[in-house]
């Protein structure tokens, strides 16, 4: 990617700013935790990996300012309820604290292990990609949910660098189009063949046999299955009706080993987000919404969860 | 309703512009077959059953400016390739007029009849709805796609007119935002209970228990399934996935007793629909797209398919 999804400097944390993109790329500053607060829930940084890393260097900049930590903790993780790479990350940096190492020192090695956990998924994922293969991925699990290089599309790149000719489709990701918006971008600026199609169309391809793999990321891999975007279940359901390998691709830092997957909060979202795109206005007024962020992939609907220490099983 | 689908008068056939609900209720005046091939093809008229009788008026239209109507009935068949009634209805009228019915009578006389269809659709499909049931539907099979009244959301209205209790979630069917812009329109002008989710919730809707019922129209019921609009595949697998019990509302006019409808043409639409809400863009510049219109729910994955003449097995 030419551009970065989130960089240190000067005291600062800057971060991309994905909610404008594709049409716009501009960056936003970070100076207080509650800035990057701010920016996780807005979702101008998104994908458990990035929220991860945000989310360290938000106790950084707690850290530099002299602030509670402890305070700074628990505003932190309750950004958003659904990704554990939030919670993981918190705490890590927090037991590095008690450790005697800095939130900052912390916040940088996890930046770099991010970009290193990545490409091990990518490595990992391409031995189940086949040369020729055309690969379907939900939502956005790319670079751009990252400090770089992506799980999901970790794999797509890792396919690719492999010497893997690959194509891929991506699904628009109602309602913020993560896919339409983000995955298209990063497969056009790495020239990697890609399409695009509604949610509702992923079954249709997989039906007549225009896709080979699904590889998509998780909010959360916990016991009983996988929390990933709203819509992860129904592209997961038709993967398994027509016989498509359905991979997930994840980090192991988005591993909840305590709960299972139907206990923890899935998070509802602004009506906003479903009744407007931009400034057009797609319903009727007074249209009453439900907005689930996120749902529940089962177990045995996954074929193997790619992670930097490899292929392993669902939990 | 308060507003009319379709009306003939003084020589012309009206049209609810169907393309700028809910935010202008306009109206298209045909008083060429021209015009209503190019209201078809623009989907300012849709839905099955509408686009059945708008089909018919359409060669009433040839017939009264002295048309040659075998090409008139050529052209108006071509004007989208996958909902059957448009043939249907063509040739019905075709089959009067050879035994000498005017093609005005036998269009006037589908009109009627559409009514009447749709209100044993509806005594039916009420069987099968309990008090209190939530009842989930996938685009629009409501008055808007018929004369009046409705396929899927004329089981609704049954259900109300019978005195049940009911409530209504509708996805909102992207590209063309069927479900956004007309069915949730229509619950709200019968203060039905409704509310809106994007195509990718329907899954979590159903394994949250959310959904009592699926019911939805069909564009074309033949053997070994009914193809419908994008996404009806992806719903009808989560509701057997969940245990929903999955209908389908569709007139015998929709029933194609010759084809397998892995065998139908699926109509490929243009990408703008799926690049663009109204002059909102989602993507990047030149993303390539693919849009199918429909797809095909195998018979294993339908409860029951409510007819005019009581409910029946898929083909």
């Amino acid at each position: 990617m030419k551009m970065k999804t989130m960089y240190w400097k000067d005291g600062k944390l800057t971060l991309l700013d994905q909610t404008k993109l594709p049409h716009e790329v501009t960056y936003v500053e970070c100076e207080t935790y509650n800035e990057v607060i701010d920016a996780i829930k807005t979702m101008k940084v998104r994908g458990a990996p990035a929220i991860g890393v945000s989310a360290a260097f938000a106790m950084a900049l707690a850290e530099n300012a002299g602030e509670n930590l402890e305070k700074a903790a628990r505003d932190v993780k309750a950004a958003r309820p659904t990704a554990v790479n939030l919670f993981w990350a918190v705490d890590r940096v927090m037991a590095a604290v008690k450790a005697g190492v800095s939130a900052m020192d912390e916040a940088q090695k996890m930046y770099q292990e991010d970009m290193e956990t990545n490409r091990a998924i990518g490595r990992y994922g391409s031995e189940v990609i086949d040369d020729g293969d055309t690969i379907l991925t939900h939502c956005n699990a790319g670079a751009l949910a990252c400090v770089d290089y992506g799980t999901a599309l970790g794999v797509v790149r890792g396919a690719r660098d492999a010497g893997k000719n690959i194509k891929v489709i991506c699904d628009e990701t109602r309602p913020v189009l993560q896919g339409a918006r983000l995955s298209v971008f990063e497969m056009q600026q790495e020239k990697i063949p890609v399409r695009l199609i509604v949610d509702g169309a992923a079954g249709h391809m997989m039906q007549t046999g225009k896709v080979d793999k699904v590889v998509i990321g998780a909010d959360r891999v916990a016991k009983g299955g996988v929390a990933n975007k709203i819509g992860s279940l129904m592209v997961a359901l038709a993967a398994k009706r027509f016989n498509v390998p359905f991979y997930v691709a994840a980090p192991k830092s988005t591993f909840d080993y305590e709960n299972s997957i139907y206990d923890i909060e899935i998070e509802e979202r602004d009506p906003s987000e479903v009744l407007y795109v931009g400034k057009c206005s797609l319903a009727p007024e007074g249209t009453e919404v439900e907005n689930p962020a996120f749902d529940v992939v089962p177990s045995d609907l996954i074929t193997g969860i790619i992670t930097e220490d490899g292929i392993v099983g669902p939990l």
